[in-house]
């Protein structure tokens, strides 16, 4: 069976964590809305997501088509897949923390896009800016810190270590760290050079993630698609660390 | 075995979306930091976030101590008590699909409490009060529509109906969606009212499990902390609409 994802086809965004596990998982997948033809395109996205038809419809892309199954929001496609492709410990505890990790970066993330989007998704940046610097400040000072901070606690305490966040191999939460480091190296590049010692584990990791075989093909193929200012992660030089 | 709750024991908050599972399972738990006394209260949850010796250390409050499982992030959470005590489809569409839900209002709930913090929750609402207009007016106008909209569909189309989000019995998402209204006219009493017809089966929702005698006892309770202006939901008038 050929996973179908749906997701917008020009960012990375939510949908990047999903492609990453698949990647990762070597499963092989169709990203919907970035091939051509009958059936494909944006326009089968929007299609899917007005479903008249559909019982469940998601709120909103990335989802993912499963055989028979249309699932929605990133941390619940992850779990899924983390079961089906050995990409989390296959016990309660393994996994129910593993979840638990990815969806505290789903709430980082949200912090994360609201530094240049604190007033409204909706409304442009330069109708936001003002705000965006206030936000932006408070994220830098704060909210990065106190939530980077904390993973890099959870990297050292890891027992059985390795420099993976949950056990001794790469579970989806790496490959979604991987992305967030990535991501914020993009937005914020001096302000997170600045801390590359503090969050030397976190920084590891990044570096670890981005060498695994499947991880590497992906990133180097035309399938990665480079950041850009239309993500979750944008580069807007006021916005950063002097 | 009796679960315990840790979270901040003067607001509802996030906790609250797990107080009412755990009452509409009839499941006994401790209100840790509710209680008075040695190992409880405050001070007990504060350690236990601090706690350095433990493994997998929870991000923020609220968590669930059941048995050796420390269990952390609220939708976490609640999909483990909806497998333990029947709050969800056994079925892994059903499943998948609760959990989905409960996502979903967990986005919606971040946009709700940014309407009165949209520059930084470490700072008073003094402090981001203009910004705050300007985001409570977007959220009224475009963010809650969709997603209150979003959620009136997925009842319509419960084939299984009986006015609950998923098949023909309450789950763990309907306990949710039931806060979410409550909340919500709590904090933008105009703003609701006026909508009241177009979202009539979210309305009746609320007005169902209300009632559902687990949940109609325990609102009567001293258990159920009265809504004020220290949780998630606010209400400052020139927030609402006019």
């Amino acid at each position: 069976m050929k996973y179908e994802l749906y997701y917008w086809p020009t960012i990375q965004g939510r949908g990047e964590f999903v492609r990453l596990a698949l990647e990762m998982a070597g499963a092989p997948y169709l990203d919907v809305a970035r091939q051509s033809g009958r059936g494909a395109g944006v326009a089968e996205l929007i299609r899917f997501l007005n479903g008249r038809n559909l019982e469940r419809p998601p709120f909103a892309p990335p989802f993912l088509k499963a055989g028979r199954l249309v699932i929605g929001q990133t941390p619940n496609i992850l779990q899924f897949l983390g079961m089906r492709h050995d990409l989390a410990p296959k016990d309660e505890g393994g996994r129910l923390w593993t979840h638990q990790l990815e969806l505290t970066m789903a709430d980082f993330l949200v912090e994360i896009h609201d530094t240049h989007h604190p007033v409204a998704a909706g409304l442009y940046y330069d109708d936001q800016r003002k705000e965006a610097r206030r936000r932006a400040a408070d994220f830098l000072k704060n909210r990065a810190p106190k939530f980077l901070g904390y993973f890099e606690g959870v990297l050292a305490r890891n027992a059985r270590g390795k420099g993976y966040l949950v056990g001794a191999k790469p579970t989806y939460a790496d490959t979604s760290m991987f992305q967030i480091m990535a991501g914020l190296r993009f937005a914020f590049p001096i302000a997170m050079s600045k801390s590359a010692r503090r969050y030397r584990r976190l920084f590891a990791l990044h570096g670890k993630v981005q060498l695994l075989p499947q991880i590497a093909a992906y990133l180097a193929s035309p399938r990665r698609i480079p950041f850009n200012n239309e993500g979750i992660f944008r580069r807007y030089p006021e916005l950063d660390a002097s």
